[in-house]
């Protein structure tokens, strides 16, 4: 017989109620930290290794930009929105990324992405309904693969294979991934991602950093337009830009109606947010009173893992933490209330329960 | 703040790994006993109270069967079967809803159950093409309903309300379901099912008994049949009915490719197993040297629940136990490769990771 697994990995952070009885339970792990990389608050293991899928694409999109790939194949900002994405297969997101090929002198045949069922519900049932058949430009991660063969035509590499871990745009984007967590290039462990890129994990906080420091960059570079400061690093600049690029666009990191698009279409720029498969999620927060009353130094990043994975426990607990940390106002928290405590209807539509929740925020001195 | 919640409520059954990181982790609670209600073997709380959902409706069934509307209305073997289903609302299904209907001198307007997209992908696939919207009798749960109206009209009930907590078939089922159970009519919490039903919730060891009650009452009859004994009991002769009618005819419990049908298909009459929404699932084995090796006096049931409520983790969880337990042939074992262990390949065909089992089971005296 197997090893008894005695050890428990997580606290609950959330039950879901039928009725009066508990129905399931989602642990989770949390992380609060400033962009200097000090740990404010934690819930479970901050520490957690995370497979953080999607919410590193940020990461991966800085690996591309420093290439010089955007300015030499002419992608815009939207297009460094796409980058980041795990979009919903709408037309928009799709025509975009035909249109990244063909600045990259690429085509569809080119990607190492394959198509699947769309995020979007109401999109399957368009492609059902045409008969459609998705290929590679309609993954959510499409516009990752279009980047990474614009990133690597720029360093001179072949398109062929471009997805394979010892590709020279791969050995890049590992070591950038790497620096961008402040961590040493063995510190990141890597596997192959749904989408077929190699994905990192690394423990939760240096994600929760991660974001911070795309929150910071785009603080930096405010200053310097202010004139408080004079200049900022070539790595700031680009963190900056892709914080730009991902708050600007928010319908294209997602989609109608998804999490990551109402978030950052609510606080307008104040804080950036995404979400990885599987049950991850990071917020990188901007300097304010909000942010330092929470004894950060400047910039604040946030991270998320539900242990099981569950999507819709995702949303609801980092709904909640936004409410426990009080980030923006109710009026910007309201936006995700049908992710955060969803009326549970049943097939007559009567409510057959609730969510309740046990996250909670230890501080660190 | 929330009070955070330091408990931990289960142990890990199962690990998700993506390459050598793990990904997410499931925890489960196990119960292992015999007819006699003798805890064999456990994991994490047996003693869980849970929301058994779909995992209940033989015992719905029975109290369906025990007001004679099955005669009264000629149901036969394959209708009490699709009163225990969580079908795919393929064709057959939907057909064999309405036959009933018309049997009970009932209409799919009598319904209180709504339609929902199926279990079944593909019928979700031709229902799109042919934009079809699904109505009461497409439910997965369209032949308890059925079933609920039969045996209203037989206690001379109205239809109307059959399916609300205070009308008279629902006060005769929550008896017999906690009376199936071995339980006090006050030893069973109720809700709301997504089907709109009361739906119960009480101990895992319960469920695994009442699995093993099924079991062995088929055991009993054949024993009668074998003139090893005179007689059965009425209650007894009720659930060994619904063993044969679910064992009998797999394929209308649950449908094309669905694990219940291809569990009991493989084991050909020597165990009934069902599905419970939410991560719940229950097995009863008739008596056999396999049960008697495992210490059951007779007949044997097993519960699981696995405590986020992942349907993958359940399904995979639940094969590794009957491996566990070495029940049936390897060969038979091997029907439910593809929910045991299922290759984890990303949208380009590529192998990605792996389940882990940690599921074991501490035997009790």
């Amino acid at each position: 017989m197997n090893q008894p697994e005695t050890h428990h990995v997580a606290p609950v952070a959330a039950t879901i109620y039928r009725g009066e009885s508990v129905e399931n339970t989602h642990l989770a792990h949390v992380a609060v930290l400033d962009a200097d990389g000090r740990l404010l608050y934690s819930f479970g293991d901050a520490g957690r290794i995370t497979l953080a899928r999607s919410a590193a694409k940020p990461a991966q999109a800085l690996a591309v930009l420093e290439t010089g790939a955007l300015e030499r194949f002419g992608f815009d900002e939207a297009d460094l929105a796409l980058m980041c994405a795990s979009h919903s297969s709408e037309p928009r997101h799709i025509e975009r990324t035909r249109s990244m090929l063909a600045k990259a002198q690429a085509s569809e045949a080119d990607l190492r992405c394959g198509g699947h069922p769309p995020l979007s519900d109401a999109v399957y049932v368009d492609w059902i309904r045409r008969g459609f058949t998705p290929g590679g430009v309609c993954s959510n991660c499409s516009g990752k693969h279009a980047g990474m063969l614009a990133g690597a035509r720029s360093i001179g590499a072949a398109l062929a294979g471009y997805e394979l871990p010892d590709h020279p745009l791969q050995v890049r984007v590992k070591q950038t991934v790497a620096s961008a967590c402040d961590l040493p290039d063995d510190g990141v462990q890597w596997a192959i991602d749904g989408c077929n890129l190699p994905t990192p994990a690394f423990p939760l906080d240096r994600l929760a950093r991660l974001f911070a420091k795309l929150a910071a960059a785009q603080d930096q570079v405010e200053a310097v337009q202010q004139g408080a400061t004079t200049t900022v690093s070539t790595r700031t600049a680009a963190l900056a830009r892709i914080y730009r690029a991902m708050t600007s666009y928010p319908e294209l990191v997602g989609g109608e109606g998804r999490f990551c698009t109402l978030l950052m279409q609510a606080f307008g720029g104040a804080l950036v947010g995404k979400v990885g498969a599987d049950g991850s999620y990071a917020i990188g927060v901007r300097a304010s009173q909000q942010t330092a009353r929470l004894g950060a130094k400047g910039a604040l990043g946030i991270a998320v893992k539900i242990e099981d994975g569950n999507l819709a426990a995702l949303y609801a607990v980092t709904a909640e933490l936004l409410a426990l940390l009080e980030l923006g106002t109710p009026e910007q928290r309201a936006a995700l209330d049908g992710f955060h405590a969803p009326k549970r209807l049943n097939t007559m539509g009567v409510e057959i329960g609730r969510i309740g929740f046990s996250v909670g925020l230890t501080a660190h001195s």
